[in-house]
């Protein structure tokens, strides 16, 4: 199966032995014998591999941020969210900004205008204690409309999708309504680094 | 297993079935078959369901902000972060607040300050495509050293703990040195609520 684990045997870190205990297309659970740089004693744990992912902040002309809003089987809710969408094969050549665009443009309906282009926001793990999922962030402007609409598909169920000014997206974080690890960090990583 | 599902069956939401495909005592992978709003033909997902953490942002009186260094198995290498753990038992009484304060004294070695308190900022989903796991934001202020120390417990490798200032911190989220969710979206909600 291709996940890609995004596992680079860093200095001290020792894996043992990593037993498989289960397996979809989806993820996969392995339970690791490993030693660390402070604990030189085998010890285990448990983890799940995932794809990566890409997530895009859409921003328009005008400052607006387009958002999408989500039917979550986890959670049994739609949530409003940045669109994102996991990377097939990561050893691919500018597989981030191609994933970045294929969902911009299949799950918002938006693409960049003439002149726009892609920000990266660097990446970030969702849950670093389970899983070595990690999500690069990237903001893409000016986007405009695209002619061919939006192509969700079999999997995907996003019921709404539109532009929220600065003001109302901030709001939204601010509120809670506003509650994914995807669209939280890449508002932080905005904000710190002077883009919004 | 004492896993508490976050899940709340919303309208137009329906488990037809559950399998569980694999179990310890740190997650549960289930396939379930459900139907939902845009979807009312039975499909079905894979979810792994976590128990539910605390996050606490530790601030002093001068507005620096407590950061410990930990090892993380799944990405073999250690990040700053906020503290943050599991919460046990999520039905007990002021169960937030208090794995907060547990996991802020362990982890960080700080306590609140006498007229200290606690603000929450809410809740986020690190990852509500695949797991139900939530963590709870606490801002947690002024916070003083205890003089207990802090108590790393066995399956913790904390390697560091100090202070930075607002400026430094909003630094290492704009580097990406700070790249868990945890923290990250602590930093949003801060920021969106004007608390710092």
């Amino acid at each position: 199966m291709p996940f890609h684990h995004f596992i680079h045997e860093s200095p001290g870190w020792t894996t043992v032995s990593s037993e498989l205990m289960y397996r979809n297309p989806y993820l996969e659970v392995r339970c690791p014998t490993l030693t660390s740089p402070t604990r030189p004693a085998p010890f285990t744990w448990t983890v799940c591999h995932r794809k990566g992912a890409v997530v895009v902040a859409p921003r328009t002309a005008d400052g607006a941020f387009i958002l999408v809003r989500q039917e979550r089987v986890p959670i049994r809710t739609s949530i409003w969210e940045f669109p994102a969408g996991q990377i097939d094969d990561e050893d691919g050549p500018d597989v981030i900004e191609m994933t970045g665009l294929r969902e911009l443009r299949e799950e918002s309906g938006y693409e960049l205008a003439p002149g726009g282009k892609l920000v990266s926001l660097g990446f970030f793990f969702p849950s670093a204690s389970f899983t070595d999922e990690h999500s690069h962030l990237l903001l893409a402007g000016p986007v405009v409309p695209s002619p061919q609409g939006h192509e969700h598909d079999e999997h995907e169920a996003i019921t709404e999708c539109r532009a929220f000014s600065a003001a109302e997206f901030r709001t939204m974080i601010a509120s809670g309504e506003i509650r994914d690890a995807n669209t939280l960090a890449a508002f932080a990583r905005l904000v710190a680094l002077g883009l919004m």
